[in-house]
């Protein structure tokens, strides 16, 4: 397989093609940018086992490497995930294209006709770690939007990127559409994924998809605007009113059902009035789970440890849950607002009252009432797709499908107006 | 006149302060919020004999300091300014309050109840220059949408500032609002600036309104996000098609009405087969502009100075006008494609073709066909008031109201919903 994605290309010289590449897939209909897709999604099935041979070139360099088995297991690819790349595709080509809306529009009283149209942002910059389905996953769906993708993957999964990236070009190409519009930066050194994100006037919008470090790294150095896909430090306050075996099942299915995620949950905050009797069916009923409590749920559960300040303040992103016992709502919102990262955040109670404090006072992403926490993700609600979980405020918050791999644009139609 | 702004708080109690008064006024109700700006307007038409007083001083040291005239006028204030301050409030008070407002909301299959709200960013930081009408158009924009705004004027308007941050601490206050919702650092140091947008969790959006050298100290040093509110190298494309009758008074108005901001023309792109007759009448249609243009030009227009690469690269913001012969459309997209900013793009024509390349194919804000530029302004397109215009793509593009003051919350109810 030989590379075609701007292998000898330095990252300046990759960023002027990409760029001019956008301005292409922009204007292109949505039928042309579908065909892009259903081709990806094609070609992506026929040559799986191609991609398999590299990425099993990846895996081996990375076990010798001494990256953790989670590391690891993200790296790998395997018959299943293959054809689970190829559907997320085709499921993108079958969304509506975002491009053209109309999103408001009126007659000022001079005959002006205005609209705010949905227009593509330009390049979007990708830059990510060892997942090689992020390479696929953000092509089709910044391909679908009208952007060029600029993708900058982990230098482990270097070869299993190429090789989708190679099939991603092809297919647009078949498309009759530029093969650069989605280009993978082949130089995966430190500098120049420094480099990469201080691409002024090349890349619109960064996205960094990865852990704390990467999005250190983001903000410190970025000279372009970005999108931060942050932390999901999530709370679930259980209210004195709750209904406690629908809560059971809300935590257990928060905690465990895929605890290395950003919407698990990560703290629960229990009313006092209630502690007794929830913490002891608690620890039935996720038993798997390490838990680390204030001096009230030790007492009540052997097994648990006790949390400290810096429990609260962590993601775990594992089989660990910190407890606490609180007085009444006030403490629980005020737990909330000095711990969480904006990103999910639930209330289990009957309390018309409290879930209407809850939901209106709680400054986050998503703010439930009485469902889990994992359904804040794009698939669950309906975008689709998505592109990542924004926990900043500008642009985008929460999950982001589509619409928000977009900005507006004033349309303004007169027949000779002046300002008066 | 005793100052209570934060006069002997450090810049950081002052964030504590403001970013606790944004809590409060995220959740008062819109009644409460339009108590606090009539107060406000009442206040400073009260007091306009104090402002004045203040603002006298502000400007004799300014003129002192060898300040350009522009940079003084834009720092003096009179009655007739003070009245058009307080108007202003009141017009934001008549505006509907953006917070709450449903954007989007669904059920989905499995019941939850999914609606997409708006809420107030939280802490908002403007930092501006001399005008003293920012304070007050920021702080009413600000308040009705919800947020706290943390003001940083420059040193030359402190008097002026501190008068009238005074007077909207006290009408806050009169509304039972936190006086802090509003604050205004006393301290204009250049250094007490650069940590104004280093203030990481203390300010949730950073709009700096000012030229370009403020842009650029917010783009090298800011940590916090920011709407930029840019440069506006403005074009106007006359087609071959155009009405020239319509054409001259249209690009009278955009260089001339107000040729200091940013909506004004700075570049004309005239089709080479109107060139001659279009140019001949320019010359008596805008007597006082000093025009540059191209060999062509100047074979017509006599008094025509040689136009560079720079003139076509610099916003005026002047009585100064750049003049190009084009021989298509293509070569007029190609200009504008280098040059422009990003802000306002006008084509002149009655070819249905070209118009609708020119809107789908020019990446600004806004677009315009056979209208002046001067149109792009909150004002104008009917939002009410702007709190700026934005060249950036993320969040707010072109002119900004007050929902570009909000951000976007999901509100997810349930009954007891889990992840399959």
């Amino acid at each position: 397989m030989v590379s075609r994605t701007s292998d000898s290309l330095s990252l300046f010289e990759s960023a002027v093609r990409v760029k001019s590449a956008a301005k292409t897939i922009a204007l292109a209909t949505s039928a042309q940018k579908d065909e892009a897709l259903w081709s990806m999604a094609e070609l992506i099935r026929g040559n799986a086992h191609e991609i398999l041979l590299e990425n099993e070139k990846d895996v081996s360099s990375a076990l010798g490497s001494g990256q953790t088995n989670t590391s690891i297991d993200r790296l790998v690819l395997n018959e299943a995930r293959i054809q689970s790349m190829a559907d997320q595709i085709e499921l993108v080509a079958r969304l509506s294209d975002p491009v053209g809306e109309v999103v408001s529009g009126q007659v000022l009283p001079n005959g002006l006709v205005v609209r705010k149209e949905r227009v593509p942002l330009g390049v979007v910059g990708i830059i990510y770690e060892n997942r090689p389905n992020v390479t696929s996953d953000s092509a089709a769906l910044c391909i679908k939007s009208g952007n060029a993708a600029f993708l900058r993957g982990s230098s482990s999964a270097i070869r299993t990127n190429t090789a989708i990236a190679i099939l991603i070009s092809e297919a647009l190409e078949k498309a009759r559409l530029p093969g650069d519009a989605v280009s993978l930066v082949r130089d995966t050194s430190r500098k120049s994924a420094v480099e990469f994100m201080q691409l002024e006037g090349y890349i619109d919008c960064l996205i960094p998809r990865g852990g704390p470090s990467l999005i250190e790294t983001v903000c410190n150095n970025a000279r372009i605007p970005y999108i931060i896909d942050g932390d999901g430090n999530c709370h679930i306050y259980v209210d004195e009113s709750a209904d406690l075996d629908k809560s059971l099942a809300i935590i257990a299915n928060s905690k465990v059902q895929r605890p290395g995620v950003c919407n698990a949950v990560e703290t629960l905050l229990i009313h006092r009035n209630i502690a007794d009797e929830l913490l002891a069916r608690l620890e039935k009923v996720v038993p798997t789970v390490e838990i680390r409590g204030d001096k009230t749920v030790c007492a009540i559960i052997g097994r648990a440890k006790e949390v400290s300040d810096l429990d609260f303040a962590t993601e775990f992103l594992d089989l660990i849950l910190a407890v606490k016992v609180v007085s009444d709502l006030d403490e629980a919102l005020e737990h909330i607002s000095k711990y969480g990262t904006g990103h999910s955040e639930a209330i289990l109670t009957n309390s018309y009252e409290n879930a209407r404090r809850f939901t209106k006072e709680v400054d986050a992403a998503a703010v439930l009432v009485n469902a889990s926490t994992r359904f804040v993700d794009g698939n669950q609600l309906g975008l689709g797709a998505e592109i990542g979980i924004s926990t900043q405020k500008l642009h985008a918050r929460g999950p982001m499908g589509l619409t928000s791999l977009t900005c507006e644009r004033y349309v303004i139609q007169g027949q000779g107006q002046v300002r008066l």
